[in-house]
């Protein structure tokens, strides 16, 4: 089954979206053909400089190549590098009525908070139908907050198909199980415009010092610690089977160990978790070249496909 | 100066066309730098299906060499041969404000029309201004209702620019000195769309019996007729220098000749005008590879220009 993934490149990443994005990304190319890009014209909607931009688009490829994604068996492009998808947006935007534009959650929510109405925001729902279509997805891993841009990608997709004939696939979203929320340092969600965030590839000191930032209750030490609605153990627990949390809870309970014992514990567990992301990643930024030649390489397979699309696509409409 | 037309691949060309597009587009091209394209992306929001808009292209593109567009002195291509346009669209939609696009006249009066309100034709004038700013486009000439839409170009470019550097011309509208109103054989605008037009590439007797039709009033054989007002009168002025149209005017008034002269008369003058541009047709139908020769040689022309545009513009906003 194809499987369609886009990566924000918005700048370093953090355990949230490693336990929310990455990881389940890296098991789905286990048993799906996975076809992941790093959505850059999308984030150019929110980039406030050139420089920023492309180096996010950059270190976005290096960290999920770090972490696992397996060029062999996924293909994976920077989306740019596939310009065909822009005319495909461009198409779809004929059987897109405003009406379900408007309707659209994400942007009203957006505006709402503050961000800017511009006409790349508002129409960002047609170029990932495009995203999408272009490539004949079956499956759309997203959250709560995507399903609906999934449906709409659906209803552009009948409407193409209705009118000028079966072309293309309609996808279905595929909502990941439920992750456990992944707290901030100060028992928020984490998220980097919160300033919560525990970046993903820390050298091991400033990890530390940024551990020992995570808010705790003030119990003091000798007595035992309620392991309930603790950051750290919460923290700690996304890296545990059920056996290891039970020997977590246990010393908690055990009232020998403070929190500055479990925030060493934890600050270890990233550590480990991350020891052959750090070195695969270390290889990467020595070895840019292969970096590109990844993409590039993955950029070629969707291109192949692209291109074939799009001549079925411009026939059946008169272009 | 360089100057930018763009011709909607809508089907049929009339008089009215020829006068108030057709003519004044052949005469540019001997003052200025004159770019011009087959505008088939934006025709696709009204296409009803993939080969009327095909055909309407390539007529399009067969009756503007045909009057007299001249391939040597003018950049003539199809918009869907130069692609780069879109990927330029998509980059000026984040400058570009919903709150402008929701002012723009001509998206209210169609929408008003009963035309379906879909993102294609709302972001219209988005497109438009990727059209002028890949070229670096001096002066469009445009009808009054598109003056809104070159202003909306020149908003977009100075965001771009106070932003990212200043990388577009900003353009100016060139309103065309005031053609006279075309009117249809009943006396209203010829349009297309009205079924009052007078196609400009017919056979000499379908012509005639065309013109026929045109109303007139009822006055008599043998009596004087009133030139004023009379749609013979002012179709055939349109072919005539001041001294014919006084020679006119005097025929009209002598009382000697009736509405069937003057019909003749009107089709002679129509015969007689696209004589060349008849037979210029005839030839490219015949020989289709020339006019696929000139538009793609067009089409390279215009991407070697788009290309280093688009060099320039991923590079300042980090594609």
């Amino acid at each position: 089954m194809r499987v369609l993934t886009g990566i924000q490149a918005s700048g370093k990443l953090h355990i949230g979206n490693y336990f929310g994005a990455m990881k389940p990304m890296v098991e789905l190319q286990e048993e799906h053909e996975l076809f992941t890009f790093i959505a850059n014209y999308h984030s150019l909607t929110s980039s406030k400089d050139a420089e920023t931009l492309r180096q996010n688009t950059v270190e976005a490829a290096v960290d999920y190549l770090a972490v696992g994604i397996d060029p062999e068996k996924t293909t994976f492009w920077v989306q740019s590098h596939v310009p065909e998808v822009l005319e495909l947006y461009w198409i779809l935007s004929k059987f897109t009525p405003m009406g379900l534009l408007e309707r659209a959650h994400s942007y009203k929510d957006k505006v709402a908070k503050g961000i800017p109405a511009s006409h790349a925001l508002f129409s960002y729902p047609v170029l990932m139908a495009a995203d999408i279509l272009l490539y004949d997805v079956e499956k759309v891993p997203v959250g709560k907050d995507q399903i609906q841009h999934v449906e709409m990608t659906r209803d552009i997709a009948i409407k193409f198909n209705n009118e000028y004939g079966e072309l293309f696939t309609l996808p279905e979203h595929m909502v990941a199980e439920e992750v456990a929320t992944v707290p901030g340092i100060d028992g928020q969600k984490m998220s980097k415009s919160y300033g919560n965030a525990i970046d993903l590839f820390m050298d091991e000191k400033p990890l530390q010092k940024r551990c020992n930032k995570i808010v705790s209750s003030s119990t003091p030490l000798g007595e035992p610690l309620e392991w309930e609605n603790c950051n750290i153990y919460n923290l700690s627990a996304l890296f545990l089977d059920e056996t290891r949390k039970k020997e977590l809870q246990e010393r908690y309970q055990s009232g020998k160990e403070g929190y500055g014992h479990f925030k060493k514990y934890l600050k270890d567990l990233i550590w480990e978790e991350l020891a052959e992301a750090r070195e695969k990643r270390a290889y990467y930024l020595d070895h840019m070249d292969e970096v590109n030649d990844i993409l590039s390489m993955g950029a070629k397979k969707a291109k192949c496909i692209a291109d074939a699309k799009m001549e079925k696509v411009r026939a059946a409409i008169g272009l």
